[in-house]
């Protein structure tokens, strides 16, 4: 294993051969990010582009990851393959394969056409959502039909990563609840199909309707988001679920409007990476010897702060 | 004057022999920024450090133009000179010298020992948190003793600007409002002095508790800062707000905290400047032929995202 241990290529093609060690060793690459990442980011892009990606938000609680295992179930169903990242950026900790509150994916634990694994921050370069495309590039290089990304929470980053998928779900519960409310716009821009789930409880109706008077506010392409009501824990209304992220697929297909969506995200994608890397570049300029020696003479009024900024950039040049 | 129009290095010279419309010039290119904007400010680095700066901000409607102008006519009186910067980061209109809501200034308009410029947003690189303290040395530079910054809300902005002062008066009305709730405890962060204006309302007294409560609540360093009563159309508190600022500053002067806070601000300076140059440079490289040649290349899935940022960053070098 020692060579898995330093060459990610190496990972990739014993991740190709089925080995669940070598991928989750791959994904924790990508993970950290830096040169490595890139290496193998490079080496998988001319093999991607098969892999159908599902975004899921939605506030805690709104049982995602109950939705999340009733909808592989449904996938199994069909014999067809999964791979779920449960991605964290709140927390700086990686769970590796199935932690914490993911119990209920234990179903899926033993099963092969599942993979499952949780992300988080880990210091990485641009975070998860540089991190978060990298890796479902890994599992879509792999051989994964499905890549399902599901995010913890309702904030704009969690938003935007689930939001960065080809169908985007957005979870909420009757009565949605205010850590909805916070976010209801970014929600809404995102939703390519709305789940109630705990429909069975007290105020899913008024839910749907206010669901419904929102999308009628807004603008809407040819696709119309539909609102479907589930009980994951019973599977109810989750096979209507897997029909609807088909027909979103088709609409996307037929349309045109996939390449233009997944072109779009790369643009995206790109912008973020030259943005983190100058980032990273000032971060690391301002920290230097030079940087001190100029601070210093700016504390003592020997130079002027332009003066101190052009020297500093002009020293990056060079 | 065709001179005057191209030389920044002129400009200060006639301005230093009393020209105002030379004066109004500079601080338009001042104003404006880039390059002749950064030759003022290494030009006048060495000459300053004299002139105190004291820092405004408040809701719209809260009365500081008023204050100002009280505030004016008791300098005035100590026959101080006393130049007056009021900033609006959400205009891109600049007044040049005296419009729109200043007509309260008009008292000071043909007084010699008063300077009166309205500053925004006019495109400078870095916006106003950039222009006004290049606009502040130059004042210092011409050997304005005082230099006061007005600025129009207490958005996070406006507070920054206004925060970046020797001494910083946040002035409020009885009841405070709704646009002061919305950044209290930035507004708490930067008060050297509270001001409740118009306190001739119902409720002054109120808003005087609850601001004593909440500098309770702070973790405050060796000043506390004073919350005085005014009403500034009547002059009423004036001369107490007067007499606070030179308190402030005798303090400031007196622990050493002056010179370390001008210090920060400095850092801070450098650490914008440098960070805005490379934003400059994100926005030109994204915008370049290479660019246009690689996001197409991107689109068409001949090269990967990392591979593409690490080519338009190279370039840059190169």
């Amino acid at each position: 294993m020692n060579r898995l241990n330093t060459d990610p290529i190496a990972l990739f093609e014993a991740a190709h051969e089925g080995e669940r060690l070598a991928l989750a060793k791959l994904m924790s690459v990508v993970e950290r990010g830096g040169d490595e990442a890139r290496l193998i980011g490079s080496h998988t892009y001319a093999q991607v582009g098969n892999a159908y990606t599902i975004g899921m938000t939605g506030a805690p609680g709104s049982g995602k990851s109950s939705l999340t295992s009733a909808l592989a179930s449904v996938v199994r169903s069909e014999e067809q393959r999964l791979a779920i990242l449960a991605v964290d950026p709140s927390s700086p900790f990686t769970g590796g394969a199935i932690l914490g509150d993911r119990v209920r994916m234990q179903d899926h634990v033993t099963d092969e056409g599942i993979y499952i694994r949780s992300m988080a921050t880990r210091g990485h370069l641009g975070g998860l959502s540089l991190a978060t495309p990298q890796a479902v590039r890994v599992l879509d290089a792999l051989g994964w039909p499905w890549v399902l990304i599901e995010t913890v929470g309702v904030g704009q980053v969690e938003v935007d990563i689930a939001g960065a998928a080809d169908t985007t779900i957005v979870v909420v519960n009757p009565g949605w609840g205010d850590a909805v409310q916070a976010n209801k716009a970014g929600l809404m821009e995102v939703a390519d199909i709305f789940v109630i789930n705990k429909a069975d409880r007290k105020g899913a109706d008024d839910t749907r309707r206010d669901i419904q008077q929102m999308l009628e506010l807004s603008s809407l392409g040819d696709w119309e988001p539909p609102i479907l009501m589930t009980v994951a824990t019973d599977q109810e209304g989750v096979g209507a679920l897997w029909e609807a992220v088909n027909e979103h697929r088709s609409h996307l297909q037929s349309s045109g409007e996939l390449t233009s969506r997944r072109s779009v995200r790369t643009q995206e994608e790109l912008l973020e990476i030259v943005q983190r890397s100058l980032e990273h570049r000032v971060a690391t300029l301002m920290d230097g010897p030079t940087a001190t020696k100029l601070r210093e003479e700016l504390a003592e009024g020997k130079i002027d702060p332009y003066t101190a900024a052009s020297r500093l950039i002009e020293m990056d040049e060079s």
